[in-house]
């Protein structure tokens, strides 16, 4: 095997992790052609073994894997607990010894696409650094799927991860991300941990502008999926509610 | 068939529109459970009813279409013609006719996922004006997997559409962008026609700081794919070339 196989596949998941959903076949919402690649993929890394191999035994639901599920190597990224704080660095490169040992290796997240809203960039860098392909396989980020239900701007958009947790902090972050959605004509995409969405909704439906428009998207691709786009003042008058155990994506746009 | 019946299906397209992988199996980059409902729908809106039956003969060779080809209703929506040039506004409302009559209605890019970096969302707001339900079905966006195959903050980024046509402007707006960059540690996205990739790389190269990380994807999906995410300093040594024909992906983050 020489130094230049192998090859870093960027593995979408779906979008139902920990719903009722889950049970639905992964060839609903994944490709085929994605799902015969993780089939055979022997090097895997992950935010959590456990999942994967939960992931895994879905994917042999319609394709067989090539080997046994407990002869595959998965290996977690080091990372700090759930929640906004970023993840320290580490050393990417040791994650990588399957790769640059010429073997062909996953990076799957917990939900959508791996080192979008998600660690794994640093593995991502790691592998360009050391000069081995990238393959990102085709699947959905809840991000741009909530960008296109919105029926906001899509042209010019801003994903920008979790808001301040501190009540004032978050507001006046809100305000400033307001302006900026007015000035460049901007979207302006956040997402919550699920017991947090009613909280974030509350705070953008009292610090926005009564003009501006605000789409909550919950649980995309979910057979509950539901997409909401009002102008705040609708908002008031006819609040929403979001649940705390399903992903909301949450954009506005000021006008 | 009730008022409230109907719902506006945003629907994924393949990432291959125009290039040789075209002919290739859209079960190997598109769900199953989306070409099932890809197949049953009666009513479709699209940038170009040419390539719209092009896709629907691709789905059909995977699910039979509940009415032949030429019964099913394929509407254009007025735009301008290919290029950078804002949508002028339209009367979305009068193109939901269909959806307004209680039937689902398809919405359909050329590329990827419509109304991200594309048009259409005028017509998904007129359907959440008009009380009805939008479903984004799960389907890949070359913005969110170059993000992910770049290996720069996947936390917080912008898709910026075009940049400016012309050189001077065109300079000024990246080195504005580059402080965006580096002010809130922001992955910068755009992306080009592709006859002015070359032009566009060249003018990144020699704007951007050597530091800079600097990420360009071509052909997304395609057997060709690739993703070369360099410093600066290094594009400026070892030049990059980015074919004319195939579409690319421009990511930069400014260190």
């Amino acid at each position: 095997m020489t130094a230049s196989a192998g090859v870093l596949y960027l593995m979408p998941n779906a979008l139902d992790f920990g719903t009722a959903d889950a049970s639905a076949g992964l060839s609903d919402r994944i490709p085929l052609g994605v799902l015969r690649v993780a089939a055979r993929l022997e090097h895997w890394l992950c935010e959590n073994a456990k999942t994967t191999r939960a992931f895994l035994k879905r994917v042999e639901a319609v394709c067989p894997l090539a080997l046994p599920l407990q002869q595959i190597s998965i290996v977690e990224l080091p990372r700090p607990p759930k929640g906004r704080a970023e993840p320290a660095a580490f050393d990417a490169t040791g994650l990588l010894a399957p790769l640059l040992a010429g073997h062909d290796l996953g990076l799957l997240s917990e939900a959508g696409l791996p080192a979008v809203a998600d660690p794994g960039s640093l593995v991502v860098a790691a592998a360009h650094a050391a000069q081995k392909r990238v393959i990102a396989l085709p699947g959905a980020s809840s991000i741009t799927l909530a960008i296109a239900a919105s029926g906001l701007n899509g042209q010019s958009f801003a994903f920008l991860g979790y808001l301040p947790i501190d009540a004032d902090e978050r507001n006046a972050r809100i305000r400033e991300l307001e302006t900026i959605s007015r000035r460049h004509k901007q979207t302006q995409v956040t997402i919550e941990t699920p017991y947090r969405n009613a909280a974030l909704l509350a705070a953008l439906v009292a610090q926005l502008q009564p003009t501006t428009m605000l789409s909550v998207s919950i649980g995309l691709t979910l057979a509950s999926e539901s997409t909401r786009s009002d102008p705040v003042s609708r908002w008031r008058v006819l609040p929403g509610a979001v649940p705390a155990d399903v992903p909301a994506v949450f954009s506005f746009l000021a006008r």
